[in-house]
């Protein structure tokens, strides 16, 4: 099996980077062959713009879609983006740790989604969620906050931390057909001394040993909505 | 009255591009001055770094919070966020114009959130939600999409459109406490035909024209939460 950790945290001494640490180890003993994608530091561009392609479909319209599909089929995507594809491709199980900053990831991991989630690769038309072009790989996220628990929940001031990753999660992962694993939460983090901090990695150890037991989130199938969409998918692009 | 008005698209014949100047020109009309951060057109910088600071407090650790609120006060921000963050103060009323991909915007605006919205300056402990450093602003997002309308609803495809924004609603503009305006949402834009266009762009007009009697969306209150929260707010940094 092999796992991809998309990474994304600017301090090489943070709490990210130890929980980093604790992923790849504990998957490795897994007997998990761990990929890292350490954004910060491989300076990943976060921007998708022309230069991620080679080619160019179209010189006086920036069509991103468009030109994503063209580069695809005419080798023309960027040295960085296939390198990613192919880390995304072989991996059964893609981890995102990072903090959160403004209720969802850094730009740099945004940017990275961005960037490597081609159309027609990794989405296109109908191959969604149920029918996803990455469906048989599991997905997770491991993320840090600032606010303590208290401040997360459905009645809590900030809302239910599920609601908040459910971009990552429903838009993201279930979209492309990917099994959306519970996510690991360390609340509170800048505020927490060593014993508390030694209490959470422990609790990641233990979230991690138990993937193949845990119950997936519960996501919509495609198929169910398919009759009221089935207007939509004969339209043409302009 | 000011208008800040922060764009996130590439290509500048882009529909985005036409609904920015709808809103440039409607709001000049209404005697509004605009200001426009063109993301793209500028090429912000997305990813916080050590370069968004002049200064350094601690060159052992890259802790953001600690370096923005140090630079603040020594005046080490990068030039680039000094300058959006006086647009950014001087704004009645701020715009997000940006097409949603994956369920979010763009890396390089959530990147200008990230680097803009400082501590010490934009939050801090307790100055959250009606308690927020930017209480008076107004804020609303306008957003296109590649999905058809019939894919968004809390019982469709991708759930609810106002959950899909949350993170920016809730977790930037209300956090901060601005006031959040209800979205413009122009749906299956890659998909429709002039004539459909032009009646989006009609329908945003008339958007804008009645901004002043637009029901804000319902947010938490700081106040609500606070004895929760209190034994929390003491806590020290590490």
């Amino acid at each position: 099996m092999h796992a991809l950790i998309v990474y994304a945290h600017p301090e090489p001494k943070s709490f990210n980077a130890a929980l980093l640490d604790v992923a790849k180890n504990t998957l490795a003993d897994q007997g998990h062959a761990v990929d890292v994608s350490d954004l910060y530091g491989m300076n990943f561009k976060a921007v998708i713009d022309r230069s991620d392609f080679l080619t160019v479909r179209n010189p006086d319209h920036f069509n991103i879609p468009i030109e994503q599909r063209h580069a695809t089929h005419n080798s023309g995507l960027a040295p960085d983006i296939v390198a990613e594809l192919e880390k995304l491709k072989r991996a059964d199980l893609v981890i995102f740790q990072f903090p959160l900053w403004w209720f969802g990831p850094p730009a740099i991991l945004k940017g990275w989604i961005d960037r490597i989630f081609l159309s027609g690769v990794v989405y296109g038309r109908s191959a969604m969620f149920e029918r996803g072009r990455l469906k048989g790989k599991r997905a997770m996220v491991s993320v840090t906050t600032g606010g303590p628990a208290a401040s997360f929940g459905a009645n809590a001031l900030n809302g239910d931390i599920l609601d908040i990753l459910a971009p990552l999660h429903r838009g993201v992962f279930a979209f492309t057909g990917m099994t959306v694993l519970p996510p690991f939460v360390a609340y509170h983090v800048p505020y927490a001394g060593n014993a508390e901090r030694c209490v959470m990695i422990d609790t990641f150890r233990a979230h991690l040993a138990r993937l193949d037991t845990l119950q997936p989130l519960p996501m919509p199938r495609f198929a169910d909505h398919e009759a009221v969409l089935a207007p939509t998918l004969t339209a043409v692009a302009h």
